[in-house]
């Protein structure tokens, strides 16, 4: 997309149980306060095909679902997202909200599976002109050790289910993006929700001022 | 993988009606009767996973399949194909002859559907060390004129339903490829069918003698 003309595109990244589900919530009805458009949507799903793919992505099964293949469709529920909803929406200019988007290939497909970080790079370089860079990506970061405590009154699914040092590596991964990525900030997602709470809002405050300023 | 131990990896490629299914019926009863262990596979489908993909593929439904979404699916399918068909088979000894593979996706996403042959590529990159390149690619060429008539009596899917100008750019692409790729052969898919098993037959020489030789 060559120039966003009004929406901005926040996405939310974070391991299960970081506290995405909520904070999104929060935000969007802190932005719908300030009379602001705004759309929430999720990856991978939301489009009919991409909701087929998350199935396939998610179920637990017999059959093993190899890393590239998850890689992959990934990137094609994310193709579907972009093009369908994400683009539209920031063109007639919504704010769109985004649980989870490249960077969680990065880590969890990257990191996470061990299939590198470069990898993954190689696929966004791939969406070429459709690849929309967050205006602020908030990283809820959470040691792996912290999960099972905040999953316990879940059904786990096929990410979920997977051990500590997976989550390690996701982490990891995340916090290494974070410091070479401008756009990426980290909040410690162990502190009470209004602290947590308070620096989102400091984040969004550059991007409320801009509209402010228009 | 590092190096094929015994197995030969052949795939066949065309447009819809060129003879693959056929010619690749064929070529297994002919590697057969020379007590060759052969695999016969195709794209997309195959694995669990990969057939569900499939469905998703070449549904003909209401929401439109983005050209980038049905790229990265295609990948998907191939990964988990590649890592739990072809990729043990070859390494058993077997023959592998698959309809369809990585050609495919360079003519139908690349050039058919307009994403260009360097995007593709930067997938196949993407597959690293997965990717295994075919010993030979037979490409059955017939004229986008000429599908109509071979269609006849089938009920189109997704792909077989595109008009006329979609498979002269997959043609040109796949002709293209050919010209640059010495893997790949082209066999005039116009041909009597006793000429063109002549010509398979003369191309699958070499990868005999090679097997003769050892």
């Amino acid at each position: 997309m060559s120039k966003k003309e009004n929406g901005r595109f926040i996405t939310f990244e974070g391991v299960e149980g970081s506290g995405k589900s909520t904070n999104i919530a929060w935000v969007e009805e802190f932005l719908r306060s300030k009379r602001i458009d705004v759309l929430l949507t999720h990856e991978p799903g939301r489009t009919k095909i991409g909701e087929e793919l998350r199935e396939v992505l998610l179920r637990t099964r017999d059959e093993r679902v190899m890393p590239m293949t998850e890689l992959f469709l990934m990137f094609a529920s994310r193709m579907q997202l972009l093009q369908e909803v994400i683009i539209p929406a920031l063109e007639r200019g919504t704010w769109v909200l985004c649980d989870r988007y490249v960077d969680s290939s990065i880590a969890y497909q990257g990191g996470g599976r061990r299939l590198g970080v470069e990898r993954v790079k190689k696929l966004v370089q791939a969406m070429g002109e459709l690849y929309v860079q967050p205006d602020l990506t908030v990283l809820l970061d959470l040691p792996a050790d912290m999960i099972p405590m905040r999953l316990a009154d879940r059904t786990l699914d096929r990410f979920e289910s997977e051990d500590k040092s997976f989550f390690e590596r996701i982490r990891k991964t995340y916090l290494d993006l974070a410091a070479s990525e401008s756009h990426v900030s980290v909040i410690d997602a162990t502190q009470p929700i209004e602290d947590v709470r308070n620096e989102i809002a400091g984040l969004l405050r550059p991007l409320l001022s801009e509209l402010a300023g228009r």
